[in-house]
């Protein structure tokens, strides 16, 4: 749905409370509408998705079929508006609705000259429900409804075909009984069992005529040894049962939970469709079938689907049979074909989107049950918004905003590749089907515990899947050593859950087919099969699929020409830039690929933690005198150097924002528990003899230096630590060394007739005196750079706003910046007050899982909190210097909502990491269009 | 000064710029005026404030006296607007100013029948510099000008008195040399050494008349030596030179260091008083001395001082000849005693303050000769406010506005006996006088460096006091384990100072008289006097003193009744409350003693760490099953109760806020670097075969066991880590107990028909759903107690401010809370991010020093930032929940600044240590008289 019908949607909602139907009794209450109703339905309540909202998607999809004079059957709904009165009034219908109904049945049977009851010529119908959003399979349907003896016999009379007639009349018993009475569907199934094996047959389709004569008579001795009563005979007290066990199916437990589950309000009400049944399985010219106006794979612009001759519709679906596809059915039946491409087509132009219909073929006759807009992938669903736009069927904003950031992400993340899971499915490996709760595929060895998983994955060559009951906070590095992870407990806010998604790790969860023997180390499904530790295993965390084997995978292409041109599209809707997060040339190259518009956060330290340079920086950290200290640094000048020069070139002439040494120094040294653990055991060794004692003492004395030096950088809280600007004006020869560099490699690139656009960005600011100082300092270097050089290079001068401090204080400290980046990350931790390593593994989870928190602020930004301060240090930031540029280079410059957030409050630019510069120039688009941002 | 005057000060010079002086030339400036012009200087500028402006304090002063009527010699003032117009115009007089200077000489010639430079009658001068504010030493004077060799022996022959004339002779040609002509006064020391050598005597006023007549002789030589010109004999020109030298005193760097240390603007100038000299040295029935109008040590109203016959005022003050207390000249000359004391009464009557007067007797005449409000102790400052309030000279506000919270401050440190001072004094053991950075006595054995004084203080049962050249932050332990640190070098924001003030530790720095041989372990003092490491040393920290040997010391009584009546003054003045912050009984006790209205913090987990409990609670922390748990908390509760029993009882009704557990678990268990130590060395031993293998095995299987729990609760950021809300979600059994203590404590008061206020206060709170959740199993709980014991009692739930996120939605956290408490040490650690474990001895000592912080945010708060964010709570916190109560209970709630911003945003209470409650409860009275808190 589009956010803009979610709009509508919640305005009409809003006008119209959940009560109206105690509305004043003067004005009359209409509760029934034939499809042939729609204009008047319309006129009445404004919008299609008004309408859809009073008569249910399928009943509004029927009606709109009919409009359009598509051969659908005919038929009417009971309102939305009844259902709600129904519950209300204690499972009373409401004033004057049965009598509208059975009006509506006349009129039905006038059109179709038939009649309810009549054995010479019965109308059967069925009544389904349908609600404003579909909910697949989580509310009751009764078929077949105005069965009985006599008209049944009738039927075997005018039809020829009692086989056909009875299967019809025992179904609709058994769905009868345990709909509408209550009567445990298991008691049929036994029932059924009994005759097959009777007849020798395994599919009920098999069962000959006077098994299922016998059939409904056993079924019909089952309700009355049930329910005390004997089976409704008369068809309209049929109709009426149904109707009013449909209204309840509303309030199962089922559709509660799938509510909730999928954020469906629950003052909606499900509409009842009441339609003249018709059947695929009735004689040589029926059948039956299901078809999309494209192809949902991959978006090419053919109709694609699958039909059965002689069947009914759940045969298409249920997979008892096997399908053809739909173009034989241009050989079986050419007109019918054509009708139903023409139709398909109309359908497509008339919604502006690929559509997926059912079909019936009666007795030759072709009828349309159903239509909506077809799901469909990712892939997919980029080129058909291109298609429909290029074909100017919708346009190219409307293209945009099909397409969603999942859609974009799929595009990231390796995905099984759909032929080899066809493939699996026919072959049966297809295990179990969960939740799909954190996007993308993995493969690898089964581990049933987390300790086993690591090992495994350091051990061997293959990648591991770890496979729990339920995980747990001591799961944890389980989870990340392996390549995905499956639980057969819990949902999509599971321990399991939340990490996968933190960790992008994919998963799923809830298998409640896969029953774990984890003493044994071995897994059985419902069919049976065993798997033991080490077996290869499949999953699909975009679908919730997981299967045995090792399945074919793909990484679709980001360069993808369709996506490619929806992403120019979204670019010329978008106000925000994107830029990428990039350490290195190759990061730079990548982003720029993928569209990025400048780097906006380098991060030098990674380049320090480069093997050949860690020893360098060392010697820096623990030099005694200024001379060591010099001498590294010069050692240090000339990579850094060539490190940005790479960069400028590749940007060439896009701004590159390099952010100065962050991490607090102790980071660069060895682990101190284990130097410590070191130390302990040489005295150890010393004191009771162990080796030689000139050589024990010897390497104790140099890491009893170490660990000194490690102490006295050690800090109780290294977050808040001697980091980011603290550490320059600690020591500025290490930040005047990396402004050296900076500036050398711009004005060699300038040299060389390259254009560069170097911002430097300093970290951590909390004071504006701290960042006045640090620039005096840094400006100086860069002059005296550009003196020695006799080249000018414009260089920026900014801070990242990453503290609450400096957001409070920011029109003081926007004095002395050029520009602000927002590091969310930090600025989330300490708004919060709490630290990530600790807390995403920890009392994070707990959080989210407990409710106390609906999303992780750490992916997707705290729009009343850490949003707040961000308003604010806009607000400050720009009343001192006009125009201020403001970006954002925390990990949520890359995520949807967050990037929605950001437009809003007029940010310039977000930058997140190369992979998400697509997701992010979509999501700035949707912003752009006026996607709300969520409040919690 | 009182906030008053500062702000008329601030407004007058808002109004006068510093470049009045350029006026339109228009208007006649006024340059001279007569000390007996002062009605007309007060009709021109308005304020008596203005007037100080104008005339600087000393010349306000005089002429002010003579308003009065009282023996002040004639003289008039060179105004501070003619100071800033002769700088301005590059050291030349403005138009116009020195013939007004000159037709002001002509009046006094006339007034006083002399002449300057007239042989016969000839009137001597001085020429002083006078600020508005009193800048003791820093500025220029001349005295006895209008002396030549005519008029010197006119002189003798007028008084008789040869040594007398050529003393001031000599004089004259001494300062003029140095102050006016720029020699250095090293030149004629040398010379006045030769003099005292030759005459075989150890004091310049032992010399005879015939060496003082050389002595003009060889200055006079010494002048032209080096000045290429003779000494200027008219006296004319001596008066012009002086004038100009003492103009230019103003910006000499002596005064621009003190102005810049005290916060005096640069703009305000000096001016210049020239008076007719008096001498109290001219024969028998002439004195001089200086006196207070009340005991400034004590308050007694009793005038105190000293004088000496046949003396100029420099042999008062600087100690050469032993003074003889003010009563005595009742007996010496009574008729001028009795004129003094009424001078006296007169001048403190009229200033409405104690005064500090000098005064010199010439020829059996009494002349006044300054007046000011005079400085005096502590508790001298409390009793003569109450005094004067109860004698209703001042009011009772303005008694309170004259004690500031730093009086308060020294009833709490314990001071210096003055007795026992003076009596060192007398010894000569005063070894320097310091910058007295911190206050409070110390007195301990002397080390010289860090490591000894952390041994010194550890081994033996006497306090140290550390001496170091300067310290650094690697001596921080040293300061930490000494009573008080004295540094050479330094000033009011090096390391020592800064880190004294932090922990409130007494220091003198810059104490450049003291020599300190660190190799030898000794120092040696300007007098040559040398002591030894281990030697007792006693500082003032209140005044820089620093004595030898071990003075007595006292503590000033809390109690003392002037206080409590100025107190109870104050508490009528203020709006806010006081409250405290009060672990068990006796600081309740205490609390309630010092005037505290409630307990504002009581810390339960200082219960937790108590020698008896503390096995119990890692019991409780270790527990593997539901039941271990349980069985901690069952003995944990009788004691917690038991605790808060004693709260209630002794606050009889007043509120007491009870915070539950804060700190992370860790902290109750053994110290992980300790534990690791051990597991390696036990590890080793087992490996090496030391020891009994079976018992190695087992003790190293314990150790290990608690490493891992440890481990299990190791947190990277503590400080961000599972503590405050989040533990009581992780671990609601816990503050369940704790509940559960505090509403059986308090139902069990009932039932004893005690009265109890309880206030459950929840730390941490980040987001307002862990407050709803966390408070309705608090509520729970508080229920089930009192359905228990059948006693209803109210109790109150609220929360911490303490991270920023809680100040941005206090809107929602308001809906869940009864009360606010900002706890802004969290705060600020979080609003700044930065750890103050980690940074009080580390960055931020470095940002102070460098000026990058100009105060310790932890210390006093920071308004910009932390401040903002607590207005922005109180606006948010109070939409939602009208007249919400809020207080503060951080260290800032007893700081008086801190305090004054509190008024402010409107708090309801500030909650401090018990100690500092006074301090508080005066602060408060401040802010509600209109302190205004100074903005960074």
């Amino acid at each position: 749905m589009t956010s803009q019908a979610t709009r509508i949607l919640s305005r009409a909602s809003a006008k119209r409370p959940a009560n109206t139907t105690s509305a004043s009794p003067a004005k009359k209450q209409r509760w029934v509408y034939a499809f042939g109703d729609l204009p008047l339905v319309i006129r009445r309540v404004g919008s299609w998705d008004a309408v859809k909202g009073l008569l249910g998607g399928k009943g509004a999809n029927l009606a709109e079929m009919t409009r359009l004079s598509l051969p659908v059957p005919p038929g009417f709904v009971l309102t939305t508006e009844a259902c709600n009165a129904f519950l209300k009034n204690g499972s009373q219908f409401p004033d004057g609705m049965w009598e509208e109904a059975l009006r509506s049945l006349k009129h039905l049977e006038k059109k179709t000259g038939l009649r309810l009851g009549d054995p010479q010529r019965p109308l059967l119908v069925s009544c389904r429900s349908g609600a404003k959003f579909s909910m697949p399979g989580m509310m009751d349907t009764v078929l077949d409804i105005g069965l009985d003896d006599a008209v049944a016999d009738g039927l075997v009379r005018s039809t020829g075909d009692e086989r056909f007639v009875f299967d019809a009349y025992r179904r609709l018993v058994q769905m009868y009984g345990s709909v509408v009475l209550g009567i445990q569907s298991e008691r049929f199934e036994a029932l059924l069992q009994g005759a097959r094996v009777r007849s020798g047959v395994a599919s009920d389709s098999d069962l000959p005529a006077s098994e299922l004569r016998g059939l409904v008579r056993s079924f019909k001795d089952e309700v009355f040894r049930v329910t005390k009563k004997p089976f409704p005979e008369a068809a309209i007290d049929q109709l009426r049962g149904a109707v009013m066990a449909v209204f309840s199916s509303w309030n199962g437990k089922r559709a509660i939970d799938y509510r909730n589950a999928s954020g469906i309000p629950h003052d909606l009400g499900t509409a009842v469709n009441i339609v003249k049944m018709v059947y695929g399985n009735l004689g040589e010219r029926s059948g039956t079938g299901v078809a999309t106006t494209r192809n949902v794979t991959d978006g090419e612009d053919e109709p694609e689907g699958d039909f059965l001759m002689r069947a009914q519709g759940e045969d298409v679906v249920s997979g008892t049979r096997r399908t053809r596809p739909i173009a034989e059915l241009r050989e079986e039946m050419p007109r019918i074909h054509a009708q139903l491409v023409r139709h398909m087509k109309r359908l497509e132009k008339h919604y502006r989107d690929v559509q997926d219909v059912e079909f019936t073929i009666e007795n030759g006759e072709l009828w349309m049950l159903q239509t909506r807009d077809a799901k469909r992938t990712a892939r997919a669903a980029v080129r058909i918004a291109v298609d429909l736009a290029d074909a100017r069927r919708i346009t190219r904003p409307e293209a945009v905003a099909r397409v969603t950031p999942e859609h974009i992400e799929t595009f990231l993340h390796p995905q099984l590749e759909e032929k080899s899971k066809r493939a699996a499915i026919d072959k049966g490996l297809l295990l179990a089907k969960g939740l799909n709760v954190s996007p993308g595929a993995a493969i690898g060895r089964i581990a049933f515990d987390a300790d086993t998983a690591e090992r495994m994955s350091k051990a061997g060559a293959d990648p591991v899947v770890l496979v729990r009951a339920e995980t747990r906070p001591d799961d944890v590095h389980g989870m990340l050593a392996s390549a995905g992870t499956v639980t057969t407990r819990g949902g999509r806010t599971s321990h399991a859950a939340l990490v996968a998604r933190q960790f992008g790790k994919p998963a799923v969860v809830g298998c409640q087919d896969l029953v774990i023997d984890a003493e044994h180390k071995r897994m059985q499904t419902a069919s049976g099969r065993v798997l033991c530790e080490g077996d290869w295993l499949s999953l699909d965390g975009s679908t919730g699929e997981v299967f045995a084997g090792k399945l074919a995978t793909f990484v679709p292409d980001v360069q993808d020409p369709y996506l490619t041109k929806l992403l120019s599209w979204a670019d010329a809707i978008r106000r925000l830039e994107v830029w990428a997060n990039a350490d290195y040339g190759r990061d730079a190259q990548r982003a720029r690929e993928f569209g990025a518009q400048g780097i906006g956060l380098c991060r030098t330290e990674h380049m320090f933690f480069e093997t050949d340079r860690l020893p360098v920086v060392q010697r820096l950290i623990l030099a005694k005198t200024d001379g060591e200290r010099r001498e590294a640094l010069d050692k240090l000048l000339p990579m850094q150097r060539a490190d940005f020069a790479k960069l400028f070139e590749v940007m060439n002439g896009l701004p590159v924002t390099i952010r100065l040494l962050d991490p607090p120094l102790h980071e660069f040294l060895p682990d101190r528990d284990t130097l410590a653990a070191e130390v302990t055991d040489l005295r150890a060794r010393l004191r009771l003899h162990d080796g030689d004692p000139a050589q024990v003492q010897a390497t104790l004395h140099d890491k009893e230096g170490m660990l000194q030096s490690v102490d006295a950088l050690r800090e109780q809280n290294p977050m808040l630590g001697r980091r980011g600007v603290r550490l320059g004006i600690h020591m500025p020869e290490l930040v005047r060394m990396q402004v050296r560099a900076i500036v050398e490699a711009a004005c060699e690139a300038v040299r060389k007739k390259q254009r560069v656009s170097p911002k430097v960005m300093i970290p951590l600011t909390a004071i504006s005196t701290e960042l006045e100082m640090e620039r005096a300092v840094l400006e100086d270097e860069a002059r005296l750079v550009m003196e020695e050089l006799g080249i000018r290079v414009k260089v920026q001068f900014g801070t990242m706003i990453e503290v609450p401090r400096a957001a409070l204080v920011a029109d003081r400290i926007a004095r002395h910046a050029e520009f602000f980046s927002f590091g969310t990350n930090d600025l989330t931790q300490t708004t919060f007050g709490i630290s990530r390593d600790d807390a995403e593994t920890g009392f994070l989870v707990e959080y989210l899982q407990k409710g106390i928190l609906k999303t992780n602020p750490f992916a997707t930004l705290d729009v009343s909190g850490v949003g707040s301060l961000m308003r604010i240090c806009v607000d400050r930031g720009r009343a001192t210097r006009e125009g201020l540029h403001i970006g954002i280079c925390g990990e949520h410059g890359g995520d949807p909502k967050s990037i929605a957030f950001c437009h809003e409050i007029g940010l310039d630019y977000v930058s997140c990491s190369p992979f998400r510069v697509p997701v992010a120039r979509l999501a700035a688009a949707h912003a752009a269009m006026g996607g709300k941002v969520d409040q919690r």
